[in-house]
């Protein structure tokens, strides 16, 4: 469960006072921050405390994260000169996360840890709009009136990207997840003229890495066949899909995908949703159940540890 | 072209110190800006000039909508009590709007003019959340755990709605669009329980009014058939719906789907674009060509004339 730590206590108290950027690159906050959900629900994976910028950042390009609000970049990317200007990524930028990785590794034992970064229509947007965006205008009248230069820009994006999940998965991460939190603001021909090249370079890149390859996006059900191309194993997929329509029209085991919402309601609203996910799932060739996004910061740690035991039950007796 | 205007410096000119509630309730300002993209660009159709949450200040709900924000709620709905207070729209109350599609009409000649308003769940978001957001957690938190309550807030809010589509009505609109902005954060399974029994109100509290019912959310590629039952005569589709899927699927005319973000591109990017959303319109029982959502305000009203003079020129071939 993506950014389960949100939501505890003790993680609001490892990070009082630190800037999300600061944690992402201090090796034993990362080590604990990746844990707590571990220890505290009994997941069965843990995945990496990063951000989607962290490579960016990395590589000596000026941003910062708004508490609140999310990455915002003073100077965005908008002209040729911008793209050319981008930092490239070297592995040992990233020696902090291949620091954090090992000492995590350390003290999870059996439970695998997943690597994670941005896929590069996502972070592209987040670097020409300037920060969150509910239309990505900019994005769009890049990509469309500059088609070439988008090429360029996501190419770079999926240079770095590479390489950063290169590093996660030499520093031992078991699965590598790839974020396209926003491809869903595509249709499906824009989505394959405009994204999936580089999203393929991205995760075929990663063919011969020997850990599975999940990717993921919001509202992605227009697109999940186009983004299966691009070369995972496993498709997330949104409460917007019907996990068996997201499996039969991928070919591919999923991940997903009840709604963070749901957790605000009581147990006896939840239980039935939890149990109907795991029955949909089933029904494939593969289910890993998740939460449909991340989690809100404001929900019941208890609850999210009910919705482990009952995943767990139910799947013992599977 | 929902909200058309934007883009129009005789909009800006026009509302140059006017609050938008306050120029959504003079009537001849209503007009003015009604009939300003029908001028300028020569649509086929006007669309009356107001907002979703015009009903609700009518009925005297306090709520202003802040520039570059949207509406904001000082005391959002949250309990039963709040749902009780929530005033009942008297046909009176809105005596302005009918005052001000009378004026209209009367420059209109025979350009049909689009009535307007937001379906319940839409309206329900922004008086639970306070105003726009992007998960809508605390209206889901509230649908999920408040089952009843939600249903009490939506039959409401579909009595008003029907109440202000009437009013529309009989001032003499042509056409009437039901609004769901928000509903494709929802599964069709929940669609179906949560909000379609509301907006089916709505729309069926329609069928006898002699007028065409559009009904139109934005990323509903999921839940167009479920839309398509509430009883409009025509969906609208945004970009990421496919025109031939979104009318294979409901049975039902479509109208759609030109990102409006392709029009920041250069012509020679827009003009195969717009032949394509034709082409594909062509291939269904019944299409209306607009955008996929409304314009973008830094739109240039060069560019949406052009796209119209494109429109007619290739429907007068066909």
């Amino acid at each position: 469960m993506r950014q389960a730590g949100r939501s505890l206590p003790e993680y609001r108290k490892a990070r009082a006072g630190i800037a999300m950027l600061d944690a992402c690159r201090r090796p034993d906050l990362v080590c604990e921050l990746t844990l707590q959900p571990v220890r505290r629900h009994g997941v069965d994976a843990a995945i990496l405390f990063s951000d989607i910028v962290v490579p960016l950042v990395a590589a000596g390009f000026e941003l910062d994260i708004v508490p609140g609000t999310g990455p915002v970049i003073a100077h965005p990317v908008a002209t040729a000169e911008d793209v050319a200007r981008l930092p490239r990524l070297e592995p040992d930028d990233v020696g902090f996360v291949t620091e954090a990785i090992g000492l995590t590794l350390a003290e999870l034992g059996q439970v695998p840890l997943i690597g994670f970064a941005g896929a590069p229509f996502t972070v592209a947007s987040y670097l020409i709009e300037g920060g969150p965006s509910r239309n990505h205008e900019k994005t769009k009248a890049l990509m469309y009136g500059a088609e070439p230069l988008w090429h360029e820009l996501c190419a770079r994006l999926a240079e770095m990207t590479l390489t950063f999940l290169r590093v996660q998965v030499a520093a031992g991460v078991a699965v590598v997840q790839l974020f396209d939190s926003w491809a869903g603001a595509l249709s499906e021909a824009d989505y394959r003229r405009y994204v999936l090249p580089h999203s393929t370079t991205v995760l075929q890149g990663l063919a011969d890495a020997g850990v599975p390859r999940i990717h993921f996006g919001v509202g992605t059900a227009h697109l999940l066949p186009a983004m299966a191309e691009a070369g995972a194993d496993v498709l997330g997929a949104d409460w917007r899909t019907p996990l068996d329509l997201a499996a039969s029209t991928t070919g591919r085991p999923v991940q997903g995908n009840l709604d963070p919402c749901v957790l605000f309601a009581p147990w006896d609203v939840v239980e039935p949703r939890v149990r109907a996910v795991l029955a949909e799932g089933a029904g494939t060739s593969g289910h890993i159940f998740n939460l449909g996004h991340g989690v809100h910061p404001a929900t019941d740690p208890d609850m999210l540890t009910r919705v482990v035991d009952l995943v767990h039950e139910v799947s013992a007796r599977a």
